[in-house]
C-alpha cells in the first residue's frame, strides 16, 4: 500500500509531494477555529509551514510573505469577516495561489454571499463537499452544518459551473472524490470512513491543496495531489487506528510518511 | 468493565447512547476556544455532529438547524458575548434542548452575571463543577479559573436551587458526580483522575449532554447518560494510557466504543 | 536518559519541576489560537493549571487570580490586542512574573511595535526564536511567519540588549538554546528535531516558563528549568514517536514523567 512502485495513484502525484517537502511553502490560513490545530500540524507533517493571523490589520500584510493562501469559512469570526477580502486581494495581486473552502455555506447569512463574491477573485482551487459546491453555484445544496446531504455525483454539474467561473480547479470531497477543471476530470475512490469522523480533515485538505498549488503551476494537478496525499494517509492511518482518536494521531504520522 | 451485561451503570443508560448513535444529532456549540477541538472530536466519536459558529450574524441562524445547543462560557470572546443571548432565544423558541456550562464564573465580570441571567431562559441541563454551581446560585463558590475549590457535596443545596429555577436537571462534576432535578438524585463514583488533566473534558461533557438531551425527553436521564458515557470512556482510556497525552487520544476512541 | 541521578541537566533544574508539581500554579495565557490546546494540555501535564480569557472586559480581572501570565502574540485577535496592555498592567502591579513571547514579529504591523512597547513593562522572561529576538531589539530579524531564518548565535547580542532593557532573562530557542540575563549565560544542546514539527511547542515553552517563574525568584533559573524540561520531554517523546502526530502525544506524557 502507498508504495509508488505499486500504487499508481501515488506514483502519479509523487513529484508534487516531493516538491512540497523540498520547498517547505509558507501557507497563510484563515480557517475554522475548531480545526486550526489539525490544519497547522497537518501542514507541518506534510513539510509545509503554517501561518494563521486573521485580523484586517495584520492578515493582508503577512500574506505578502506567504507562498499560498487558504480561505476557509468554517468559523468566520468577526476578525475573519473583516480581513478576508483584503487578504484575498493581496494573494491575487501577488499572483499567489489561493484556495477557497466554503465550509458550511447554505443558510448562514454572511458566509454564503461572501463565498459567492469570492469566486470573482478566481480561487486557484475551490474545495468543498457536494452540498457546499451546489450552494456555491447557486443551487439548493441542502447542507446541515459542515455535513453534506448531497452525493458527489449530484454536484458534478455545479462543480463545472464553478470551474467555468474561476478558470481553476474544483475538488468535491466525498466517498469518491471528484476533481475537475475546464478540460480534465478525475475520480478517486480512496481514503477512509474515519476521515469525516475527525474534525477538520476537510479543512486540512484545503490547506494541503494550497501548499501543493504553490509548488506546481497546474491547479488541477495540485488538487489531485493533495486529495491523493490525504486519502492515502487516511488509508494508512486506518490500518493502525483503533478509533477516531488514534486515527487523528496516525493521520499526521502518515502525512509525513506517504511516498517517502 | 463497561459491558452492559455486567455493568449496571452502563445498562441503565445504554438506550440513550444507542439513540445518539442512531440519530446523529447536530449540536451547535458556543464553547471555549481552547477546547473546541476536543468538543468537536468528542461529539463525532460519540456519533453526534458538531457545529461551531459564534457571531451574532450567524450563530442564531444556524442554530435553527441544530438539534441541541451548548453554551459554554469558557473563553467568552466578544463575538460569543454578542451572540449568546440571541442564540439561546432561537433554541428556546424552537423548543430545542440547551445546556448551560458556566465555566469559570466567579470574579469574571461579564460571564458571571450573564450565566445568572441565562437561567431565566431555563436551560435543559446546567453542568458545572461545585464552585461554578455555588456561584451560579448566588453563593461564594471560591473558584479559581476553571478549577473548583469546593467539593460536590457542598454544592448540593445550590444545585437544588438552580434546578428549582430552571425546572431542568443539574449535573455537578467532581470525584463523585451529582445529578439531580426536582424529583430525582443520582451519584456516580466512576471516571478517572486523568479526566481533569486534559483540557476541555468538562466542556465535552456539556456537549455530550446536549447531544443526549436531543434524543430523550427526560433531561435528568440525558444528563445521567452523558455523565456515565464520559466516566466509562475515561475508565477505559485510563487502562490504556501512559499519561495525559495518550489518555486524551484513548478517551476519543473509548467514546466511540462504550456500549457497542 | 532523563534520570536525575545520571542526567546533570535534569539534576540542575529538578527542584523547579518539583516546585511546579507541588504548587500547581495558575497561569493565565493570552496565546495563539492555533496552539491554545497544546499550551493548556502541556501546562496540565506539567502540573500547572491554565486559564485562557482574552477580552479587555475579563482578562485583566481574572489575571488577579493568576500566579503568572503568558503573553504570546501568535494570533493576536482584536480581543487580545485590546486586552494585552491592561492585563500586563495587572501582572506588574501585583508583582506576578510574566513572560513575553513575541511570536512572528517582523513585518506584522500591530504585534511588532506592541512587542517593543511591552519591554517597558519589564517581562520576567522573554522567549523567542533568533529572528524574533533580533527584531525585538530593533534589528532586521528576517523572520518568515513563526519561523526563524537566523541562527541562535546571531541573536546573542540582541538577547543581551533585551535583557539589559528588561532586567530579566531572555531565552532564545533553536538547535542550541541560549539562556541569559545580565550576569549568566547557559547553552543547552538538547531536545528533538520533531519539536518544531508540532504547532505550538514554542508557545508551550513560554507557558511552562511562566509556570516555573511563579515558583522560583530567579528568572534565569526559571527559564533554564522550563527549557530543560521541554527539551528532555522532547527527547523522550522522540524515542517513542513514529512521526509528528505520535510525537505530540508522547510529548504531553513525557512532560508529566520527566524527573519523577
Amino acid at each position: 500500500m502507498s508504495d509508488p512502485r505499486t500504487d499508481p495513484d501515488l506514483e502519479r502525484v509523487l513529484p508534487v509531494l516531493e516538491a512540497v517537502r523540498a520547498g517547505a511553502p509558507l501557507v497563510h490560513c484563515i480557517t475554522a477555529t475548531v480545526s486550526m490545530s489539525l490544519v497547522a500540524d497537518g501542514l507541518l507533517a506534510a513539510g509545509a509551514r503554517p501561518m494563521m493571523t486573521e485580523t484586517l490589520a495584520e492578515a493582508p500584510v503577512v500574506t505578502t510573505l506567504a507562498d499560498a493562501l487558504l480561505i476557509n469559512l468554517g468559523t468566520l469570526s468577526t476578525d475573519a469577516m473583516d480581513a478576508i477580502p483584503a487578504t484575498v486581494d493581496v494573494a491575487t495581486r501577488q499572483e499567489r495561489p489561493w484556495v477557497l473552502d466554503p465550509t458550511a455555506i447554505g443558510i448562514a447569512p454572511v458566509r454564503t454571499p461572501l463565498a459567492r463574491e469570492l469566486l470573482a477573485s478566481r480561487p486557484t482551487v475551490v474545495r468543498g463537499n457536494a452540498s457546499e459546491v451546489l450552494t456555491l453555484a447557486g443551487h439548493d445544496g441542502g447542507g446541515r452544518g459542515a455535513d453534506s446531504t448531497a452525493r458527489v455525483e449530484a454536484a458534478e454539474a455545479a462543480a463545472r459551473q464553478v470551474a467555468g467561473r474561476t478558470g481553476g480547479a474544483v475538488a468535491v470531497s466525498g466517498e469518491v472524490d471528484l476533481l475537475l477543471d475546464g478540460t480534465r476530470t478525475a475520480r478517486l475512490a480512496r481514503g477512509s470512513a474515519l476521515l469525516p469522523r475527525v474534525t477538520g480533515t476537510g479543512c486540512l485538505l484545503g490547506a494541503l491543496t494550497a501548499a501543493c498549488a504553490s509548488m506546481v503551476e497546474d491547479s488541477w494537478e495540485a488538487a489531485l495531489a493533495a486529495t491523493t496525499w490525504m486519502a492515502l494517509a487516511g488509508e494508512r492511518a486506518a490500518e493502525r487506528a483503533t478509533g477516531p482518536g488514534s486515527f487523528r494521531m496516525h493521520l499526521l504520522d502518515a502525512l509525513d510518511e506517504i511516498g517517502r
